[in-house]
C-alpha cells in the first residue's frame, strides 16, 4: 500500500493450572529437566496475553481494528478456553502437547490468525506475547 | 518505648494451583458459590506476598530487621511450602481448610508471627498482604 | 466477635473527563488555583478505584465477601455511572460539587457503604482509594 | 556503518480528554461504531508515550542521544500541546482528524521525526508507542 | 472537627548512591552484617518516595492540599538534596547516620512535617513511605 | 527446520552506582554535558535487564531454552559482576569505557552472546534491553 502500518495491542488475562511433563521420558528425566514444574498435582499462573494487530488506519473510524471487537474475540476464542482451567487436562487444543509457554503461545497464534480476518479488513495478526510470570515470557511472530 | 515505630516490608512470590470447594456442600452449591474457581482439575495463580515488620531502629545497624534474614525466613518457612505446589493437595498447614486467599493468609500469619522473633529483637510482625491477582487481594493484621 | 478481621480488596477502573472550576470564584482566581486543570474544554484520566471490605471469614465459603458479587456491585453502582463520562456534566451524584478526586471519593464511599450490606453479612466497607494518576491519589476511611 | 545500532527509549505522560466521532456519519452510526467513546461530553485518559531513537553511540558521551535534550524536546513539542487538553477541541495538529489513538500517534511521529535531528547527529526516530490505557496501545514505525 | 478525614498521596523519585557501614564496628563485623551493601565503592538505587497528607477538604478548592504545591515542596526540600547524590557523602541531614532506608525516611519525615504547614491549613503530614527496590520498602507515621 | 521462531525473555535486576565522566574533556565540559550525572561521588540505579533468546522449540522439553539455566547463566555472568557494585570502579569489562547505559548494554550483549550457546542448541541471543529508570532504557540487537 501507499500506507501507514500501525500496530495495535490488546491485553487479556487468564488464570490456569499446568504441569510440565513429557510422557516419553522417565520420571527421573522429567524431574531432572522440569524440576518443581513437574509436580504431579500441578501449579499455576496468572497469565497475561498481548495480541498485536498491524495494518492501515480505516479512515471512517480512525482504527486499524475495533478494540471492542478484538477484545470480544480474544475472550470468546482464547480466554473462555483457558481461564480457570487446567492446561494439561481441560484444553482441547493443547491435548498431546507439552504445556509449555512456547507451545501454548503457538496454539493461541493459530486460533487468532484464523479468526481476526472476520473482524477487520485493515489489519492482520502481527505478534502474540504471553507472560507466565512478570519475569518469564515468550513472543511469537508466526511462521 | 520513647520510640520511632518504623515499618519494613519485604515482597515474595509463589506460583500455585488451587480449587475452591467445600466438601460439606453439594456439587450444585459448590458450583453456584464458587463458579469457575470450583473446577475439579484446579486452576492457579502467581501469588504475591507482602510481609510487614514494625518496630524500633537498631542503632547498630540502622535496621528494624535485616531484610536478608527476613527474606531467607520467608523463603524457608513459606515459599518452599507453597511455590509450584497445589494448595489443596500439597500443603500441610492448609489440610482441611478452604483454599481461599483469606484462609491461606491467616495461616501464613501464624507461621511468620511465630518465627520472626528468632531473627530480630527490634520488630514484630505487623501485617501480611496476599495478592491472588493484581485486582484481588487480602490483608491481615492478626487477631 | 472473638475474631479475625481480614480485609479484602477489589480493584476497578474507569476513564472520565473532568475540570476543576469553582463558579463562586472569578476566572482569574480559578486559573490561579487550578492552573491547567481549569481548562474549560476539560481533560481526563484513567482512574483506578480500590475498595476494601473488612470482617470475619465466612466458614462456609472461606470468604469475607464474594469478590464476584463485590465486582458486580462496583460495576453497577460506580463504574457504569463514571466510565466514559464527564464528571462535571454527566454524573448526578457530583452535581454542584467540585470535581476533585477528594470529593469524588467521598461520594463513592457513600454509595458503597450503603450497598455492600446487601451482599455480605461478614464484612463492611473499610476504605476506598482512588488513583487519578499513578503519582496522585487519595484515600478515605469514612467519617 | 561499521556500527552498533542501539535504541534508546524515553517515556512521557499526558492527561487529556477526547471523543470518538465522525461528522460524516449519522448519530446512529457513530453510536453504533464508537459506543461509550462517542459521549458528546467527552471522556479522558492518562496517556503514556514511548519515544525510541536508534543509532550509533557517540564515543564522546557514550550516548546515542542526550536523554535530557530528548525529554525537553518531547515536553516542548508534544506534551505542552496535549497535557490537560481536549484532543478534539484544543490541539491544532488534530483538527479535522478522528481523535483515535492511531491518528494521534501518527501526528506525534511527524513532529518528532522533524525535530529530533536538531538534537542528535547519531540517532534518528525509530518508533513511537502510545498507551491509552494499560490494556490498549498502539505503535508506529513511520511509513 | 465534625469532619471527613481524607488522605492524599503524592509520589516522587530520586536516584542515589549509598553504602551501609558503621564506623564503630570492625571491617569483619561490617562485612558480616551488611554483606554486599558494605561495598566501599558504593552501590545505588532508584528510590520512590510516597508522601501522605491527611485532613479535611477545603470547600473552596475541593482539595485537602494543592498537589502542585506539595509536589514543589517535595522537590525543593527533599528531591533536590537527594537526587543524583551520594547519601553518605553529599547529604547534610544524613551526616553521622547509617545510610539505611529506615534512617533516611525518619529524616525525610522531620523535614516534611516542619514544612507542610506552610502550604495547607487543612491537612498535616500523615505518613511517608520509601521504596529502595520494588521488593524492599519502609513506612513511618511519626513518633 | 521450516520452522517456528519463538522468542523467550528472562528478566533480572541489579543495583549499582555509577558516574558519567569523560576524562578527555574538561571539568566544565563534563559538567555541561552530563549535569547531575557527573557528580564525583556517584549516584545509582535499580537496573532491570531483559534477555531475549530466539529459536525453535525443542520437542522434548517444549522449550526454546531452559529458563532456569538461562537465569543461572545471567546471574553468574552478569548480575554477580554488577549487583551492589560501582560500574566505574568495580567492573572489569567496563574499565576505560563511559559508564553509560548504552555502553553497558553492548558489553552485556558480548558476554551473553558468547555464553548462551553452552546451554541451548535451539536458540540464540536475540536482543537485550536495559532499564536505568522506568522512564529511560536502551535496547540492542547485536551488530
Amino acid at each position: 500500500c501507499q500506507c501507514m502500518p500501525v500496530s495495535v495491542c490488546r491485553i487479556a488475562h487468564f488464570n490456569a493450572a499446568h504441569r510440565l511433563h513429557n510422557p516419553e521420558l522417565t520420571l527421573e528425566e522429567n524431574s531432572s529437566i522440569f524440576g518443581k514444574c513437574n509436580n504431579p498435582n500441578f501449579h499455576g499462573h496468572n497469565y497475561q496475553l498481548e495480541v498485536w494487530v498491524k495494518g492501515e488506519i480505516n479512515p471512517k473510524t480512525g482504527f486499524v481494528i475495533d478494540l471492542k471487537k478484538l477484545s470480544t474475540l480474544i475472550r470468546n476464542q482464547i480466554i473462555e478456553k483457558l481461564d480457570h482451567k487446567n492446561i494439561n487436562l481441560d484444553v482441547d487444543f493443547m491435548k498431546g502437547k507439552m504445556a509449555s509457554c512456547e507451545n501454548l503461545l503457538v496454539e493461541i497464534w493459530k486460533i487468532l490468525d484464523r479468526e481476526i480476518p472476520s473482524i477487520t479488513a485493515y489489519g492482520k495478526l502481527h505478534s502474540v506475547r504471553l507472560y507466565e510470570t512478570p519475569r518469564n515470557y515468550v513472543e511469537y511472530f508466526g511462521e
